[in-house]
């Protein structure tokens, strides 16, 4: 690999370049990118010549105690002659000195998690000549003091191996002081009205700290300063802030990051200098308008950290903020009419919203970096349409361009997104749970019960949760932890409710003794109102109004939600127990119930004690009587269901969990069933005791209920074909499929099936009509995978039930998993929870078997998902490829779901790894 | 199947037979040995005439009401007509009547399981003929009143679908109380006092009494009769008794069985007949000596119904009970060395031990019958062994020729065979547990246990078990229930120990109240003794003196197993936690420590404690402390097992159950701990509480306890790694094989293999010594089979841990399984108990999977079997197919598994259905 004929530099500038935009993985986002403007034959834009190092290399330094390949030195030394040579510059020449950047560049962006380092090239030796040929002594002492300081902090300090405390000790935080005290003395306010003296005083001061503090001087040579820059970006691939972030992201360790050098281009030399920050589109709301900000006199860095406040490049970027500030559009005309053919060109050759940074030196514009700009969830729906209906991107790419998680914010409430532009978080985190919301904070979760109750809106703060606060998180309108990640229980237990949630606000310090917390030595009280931002992880004071979601009224989500159905081949249907949710699923898109529990219809106050009777029952006429006092119940929620999705097919999962969780526990509840039941309380507690499992997940449920108590199955199937005899009669069309849950093998079915044929045949010939019905299975249990082409024998259709298949494929208890996920997550063991997307090479593997087994015996069986993971995208995906006929997941999934289907099929390739 | 060119009937004698020893599916194991007696051209044996109606005949009479083939009635007139010629005799022809028996055969041997009607031909027109035949009215008569007797039973009875009750009110029970009176009436003892005229009355009286009782006439058509009792044997089939004994022996129901009706002879003639039975070898010890009894002047039931005495055939057929009476040989001497040449012929001809029925109808020799004899274990081991010597046989059929359960008679303590011949059984129940006992009846499981204290033999008589009998079981000799088969708990726990067991003994008749059971108007009380054979089934009033094994002395066993160790490919290990185990395991051929449960040795009291203060250890420091507490009891624990075993190799399991197991769950206890913890009972309870998992079978356990506290991954390698560093420098030559539990991803073996391999390293290093050691996994999780080549790429071996994956593919869990197990058996829904016999199907499929993929990865990686299957000879057969290196069982096991692996290396063909 370190062969001195192999590549690891590449040029761009001048109208050429040796890369372009499909060598992401090797040159990183940033350096495909410019190669791409600087190199493409329709493009040709003006980019400061520089040159990309590959990850290769990156890859090189780590497999090599942080050595590089023998061939890189030449590789660079001739990139930067060919620099010397478009810009007539030289690299370290007194008179006519050449500068650079040197910046990080993954194959995806992880902004701001990597090092950067400007000015390199800046020393003793080269100022005089710079300051001759600008003529500004000012811009060039400015120069020096910045490149001191970054280079101190992002090179010098961590080769030192020094990691600074938050508490202000870093060099960093140090030369900042400096320069504000200096400012302080001489009575200035901005940075810009320090004087070229004064800045040149202050690089002399810095120098010296820098010496004192990190016992080495700063380098004076330009060499020295670049190869320690292209250094400290490979050093920051695996610094702290970017570690986590690719943990969170899912971005693997051995991609490695790029490093671009790039020739120095200022903003900062005056008026007829700016730097600038556009997209293509406007990025919070998809409107197809050139949308961007800049500043004049600037370096790019400026814009960013908001010191000054950007000005609006053209009328439509105008917000509150800047609607007082001249725009580029007036400032310099020509230049505008410029930077916008460019943006246009660029948007029609990369066909997508583009973020793109620019600098103008001296009335000459020059483009930095361009790549695809991110958007919110809205905006992200409407690009998607409106770049179709411009006839720019195809249906199939359209559905692309939304990611499941945009969709996701269309279907919750939202903040107002003008009034929270108007507004700077206190805070941010991780965002757990999506969605906006606004409250009244409390600290414990019996509080936020309590209050909720009083009919308060309430923000549930916690430095992390636990089980014991679920009923607080249920009743609170949004959760806001100070510890814990993405897989946290406040996380998992959120996303699970569709709950607004964010975790991991290191920076709020609470104090629930006394029952409040400080942020940035503001503090917040109980009571106090604030706002989160689930889906961006932003905190904000006060409460911001929000904007509940009409997925009926917006005619672009419709249209999209269109595009994505003629995309797709997977069906959707919805987990759906009472007609409400099949018709709010219907409204989604729903195309049938893929899973009706019959078991919560059992819970009813007047319901539960037939249950009762029924499982404590010492003989079976007994049991009979009982479930004869349940039929007519079932009946009529069959008849809702069915009614409710006319013209649709209905899967009725007959009882499934073990009869002991309908039993009562409390004492109370107990003496009264005893009596009830006319026997002691000690006979009662006898036969609690012996339904006890040690293992209920493994226990006696589903069929083996149905094979034991025939008379159950009987009583339930009674009431699904008298449901639909009676619903025929009414000329209501309807579809159910009866399904037998916890078989693990085809004699199990066949006794079910058997017992379920012969109701039908009975209920038919009753009631005089003939019903389109079948009766399949739930596959489960690994053996029903392994022994599918055997149970397709009997079985009409198959539902995958992968919660259970996940618990036992694994032998994971997901009650119990709780003891040992996180670690599994942080050592990663798993590369993600397995109860959240379905684990592709064990899970994966058996439904495949499963699949192709049972279309072996019975070719054109129907096959399906229900279970939670038929909401994950990750987890659809992988049911368009194992052939599924449909997904089905919770109503307010469905969109995510008819979404994700139709991205499957388009063909996103998404990385998974085995493990 | 019923077109008329279908053979349904298979004719034999006069030298020809239509069947072959071979076609015993089409002709039961009866027919098609007559055939081969009758037919082969080396016997050729005097063998009455005959024919077999098919077990397709009954396969089509289950199939079809009741009704015959079309073609059958055609087929069995001409053979009937066949034997006619032979015989030179008439079937109904009043002066030369012929006589038939109809007697069942399935495909394997159901003694006594099914019907027999004999006799047929007879009537009140052809009695005179035969009687003038015969000259002998009194021979026609009894043979008359036995037809009666039988068919009024058989035939008539069950056709008008009468269940008679134990209470004698059947007619069979009627008509012997009648023959009894008139003995009494007239003064007579024996049935052979009775005159030709009072056979004549009882006949008539007989008759009456018939028609009386079941409304119809004793029919006088001998077609009538014939077809009576042929429709009365298939019947017989599915009769009551047939069906339990399949059940237990594991037929089929689809095999049916075969009818043979075939010519009478009669021993009963008077002093030149005779009738017997007899062995080609001794079967109740196995001795080369040809064995036998016979009655003269008797027909065939007599010898069975234990009448009158039988004789012996020869000097060494003598015992107590028949040593006065005359032999076969002193009798009639030619016709015993016809017999005896006879015998040397089948033996020579079927190359095993024949039982074979013969009559001597006036100095005239038939064969009745012959089929391969029963016998008991010490007989067939020591057959295989002579005949193997006598060259009568290969080793291959040697080790086909003793069945796994004979030869778990030789290790178990056995009834003393002499004394026991001597006594009758006063029950039969299902022989649930092996071997004998003699113990003094109890009738609870704390009496039990307390007379066991004071040093009394016991024996635990209950109507059923239940897991709170456990420990009275523990104590008892032996138990015996009324109630349960052969998989009822106390079926299920007995055999898992060893145990002597009779279980569904419904003879006896408990009143546990009252400390006593009744057995056929027999009373018997606490305290009184019985005695058990667990091997038969048979309770014995009384002590029998009993045999211990002695297996190291018993050349012939040591023979045998040298024959089975020569026929196999698998090597036997054996699971064994401590040294003592391990070196009765070695006495028994143990060729290895398959499984050893380093979990055990935490249970010690001095060890107890230290665990307790591990698990509840706050931090990572206290925890350390305690488990270095535990370390020199590991090493000595490992270096005890490793020099016990030294030179072969040992696998050692680290921790595998839950941490909550070794918690103590008395208030007593708890209070102990918390103070010896220094902490409050509330706090420790809280914390007991949050290790409480809802299904501990896949909570916190096996490696994910290693990932989460990797320091009890190091301490018990530790302990490993030291023992065998000292031992080696000892000179002894050590094997450790580190088993990592519960693995279901690569990433988690992964994350031990480096703790070990780190532990090892620095072990060896420290001591200086170089080990020879392996690191593995179990496989034990469905994800683990599924993912086999990914495991292996860490794994040095696999061994499967079939317990648990049993558990997991069939989602069962083993604690629990008892509430529908039982119904699963009786409705067929599973064929055996999974965790007894491993499923083929499913789990069977995912080890073939684990293996083939293991192997890609890893060619000749070491695969074995640890778990309780691993002493069950089909799945030890299963494992063979599979290919694996080893199966390991618990020591007393090892004999057991070492004969299965010769037989399925033999290729012994077990049926075995999918499910």
């Amino acid at each position: 690999m370190s062969g001195s004929n192999k590549k690891y530099v590449y040029s761009f500038g001048g109208g050429k370049a040796d890369g372009n935009e499909g060598m992401k993985n090797l040159l990183g986002g940033k350096g495909a990118n410019l190669a791409e403007m600087a190199g493409h034959s329709r493009l040709r834009l003006p980019v400061p010549p520089g040159f990309t190092i590959t990850t290769e290399v990156c890859a090189y330094y780590y497999a090599n105690k942080k050595k590089y390949p023998a061939a890189l030195k030449a590789q660079v030394d001739k990139a930067i002659a060919n620099i010397e040579k478009l810009m007539d510059k030289k690299f370290g020449d007194p008179n006519n000195p050449l500068l650079v950047s040197v910046r990080s560049g993954a194959r995806r962006s992880m902004p701001g998690m990597m090092e950067t380092v400007l000015n390199i090239g800046l020393s003793e030796r080269t100022i005089p000549g710079l300051v001759k040929l600008t003529g500004n002594e000012r811009f060039v002492y400015d120069a020096y003091r910045r490149l001191i300081m970054m280079y101190a902090d992002v090179v010098m300090e961590k080769a030192a191996g020094i990691e600074p405390a938050d508490d202000g000790s870093g060099i960093r935080k140090q030369l900042d002081r400096m320069m504000d005290e200096l400012k302080k003395e001489k009575g200035y306010k901005a940075d810009t009205d320090l004087k070229a003296a004064d800045l040149k005083e202050l690089c002399a001061l810095f120098k010296e700290r820098v010496r004192a503090v990190l016992k080495k001087p700063f380098p004076d040579d330009p060499q020295e300063q670049l190869w320690g820059g292209i250094g400290a970006v490979f050093a920051s691939w695996n610094g702290r802030r970017a570690k986590s972030y690719r943990k969170i992201e899912g971005i693997p360790d051995e991609w490695g990051t790029a490093v671009t050098v790039q020739t120095m281009v200022f903003g900062n030399m005056g008026g007829s200098s700016a730097t600038g920050v556009a997209f293509t589109r406007d990025p919070g709301n998809g409107e197809n308008k050139f949308y961007g900000e800049y500043l004049i006199d600037a370096q790019g860095e400026d814009v960013v950290a908001g010191i000054r406040t950007p000005a609006p490049i053209n009328k439509y970027s105008k917000s509150e903020h800047n609607k007082d500030l001249k725009t580029l559009e007036e400032v310099m005309p020509k230049i505008y009419k410029e930077l916008y053919g460019i943006q246009r060109r660029l948007e029609g050759h990369y066909r997508d919203m583009l973020d793109i940074e620019f600098t103008i030196e001296k009335n000459r514009l020059f483009m930095l970096q361009c790549r695809v700009g991110k958007r919110n969830g809205p905006a992200a729906v409407r690009m998607a349409v409106d770049m179709t209906k411009e006839g720019l991107i195809k249906t199939q790419e359209a559905v692309l361009r939304v990611t499941p998680s945009q969709l996701d914010e269309l279907l919750h409430p939202m903040l107002d997104a003008k009034a929270e532009k108007e507004l700077k978080p206190i805070a941010k985190g991780l965002p757990a749970g999506p969605g906006g919301a606004s409250g009244m904070v409390v600290f414990t979760a019996d509080d936020a019960q309590n209050w909720a109750k009083e009919g308060k809106r309430v923000i549930l703060v916690r430095e992390e949760t636990s089980p014991e606060d679920v009923h607080g998180m249920h009743s609170a309108q949004a959760v806001l932890t100070g510890k814990g990640g993405m897989t946290s229980h406040a996380a998992l237990v959120a996303r699970g409710w569709g709950k607004c949630c964010i975790v991991g606000c290191g920076a709020i310090h609470i104090d629930a003794k006394n029952k409040r917390f400080t942020v940035d030595g503001r503090t917040v009280k109980e009571g106090d109102w604030i706002t989160l931002n689930g889906t961006k992880g932003n905190v904000y004071s006060g409460e911001i109004p929000l904007v509940e979601p009409d997925i009926e009224k917006d005619v672009t989500f419709r249209t999209f939600m269109k595009i994505c159905d003629g995309a797709r081949r997977l069906k959707i249907r919805t987990n759906a127990d009472r007609p409400e949710d099949a018709v709010v699923a219907r409204k989604f898109g729903a195309e049938g119930i893929g899973l009706c529990r019959t078991e919560h219809m059992f819970f009813g106050p007047d319901r539960i004690k037939s249950m009762r009777k029924m499982i404590l029952a010492e003989d079976l006429p007994a049991r009979r009587a009982a479930l004869a006092e349940l039929l007519p119940y079932q009946r009529d929620d069959f008849k809702g269901l069915l009614k409710a999705m006319e013209g649709l097919p209905v899967i009725i999962r007959l009882l499934d969990p073990p009869l002991h969780e309908f039993l009562p526990q409390e004492d109370d509840k107990k003496e009264e069933l005893a009596k009830e039941l006319g026997i002691s309380m000690e006979r009662l507690n006898v036969r609690i005791q012996k339904l006890h499992e040690l293992n209920p997940m493994l226990g006696h449920r589903g069929c083996r209920l149905g094979i034991t108590y025939p008379e159950i199955t009987e009583m339930q199937v009674e009431a699904i074909f008298e449901a639909a005899a009676r619903l025929t009669k009414e000329k209501v069309k309807v579809l159910p499929e009866v399904m037998v849950p916890v078989v693990g093998t085809k004699a199990e079915i066949k006794n079910q099936y058997d017992v379920i044929k012969a109701k039908a045949d009975e209920v038919q010939k009753r009631y005089g009509v003939k019903l389109n019905f079948m009766i399949g299975t739930m596959i489960e249990i690994p053996r029903a995978a392994i022994t599918a082409d055997r149970i397709a024998e009997v079985a009409e259709f198959f539902s995958f039930g992968t919660n259970d298949l996940t618990q036992m494929t694994f032998g994971f208890s997901r009650d119990d998993i709780g003891g040992f996920l996180p670690d599994y997550l942080e050592k990663k063991i798993l590369p993600k929870d397995p109860f959240q997307t379905i684990d592709r090479d064990g899970v994966g593997t058996l439904m495949a078997m499963a699949i192709e087994r049972g279309r072996r015996t019975r070719p054109g069986i129907e096959v399906g998902i229900c279970g939670e993971h038929g909401g994950d995208p990750d987890s659809i995906k992988l049911c368009h490829e194992l052939g599924m006929d449909y997904v089905s997941c919770s109503p307010y999934r469905v969109p995510i779901a008819r979404l994700a289907a139709a991205q499957a099929n388009a063909g996103r390739q998404r990385g998974h790894g085995r493990n």
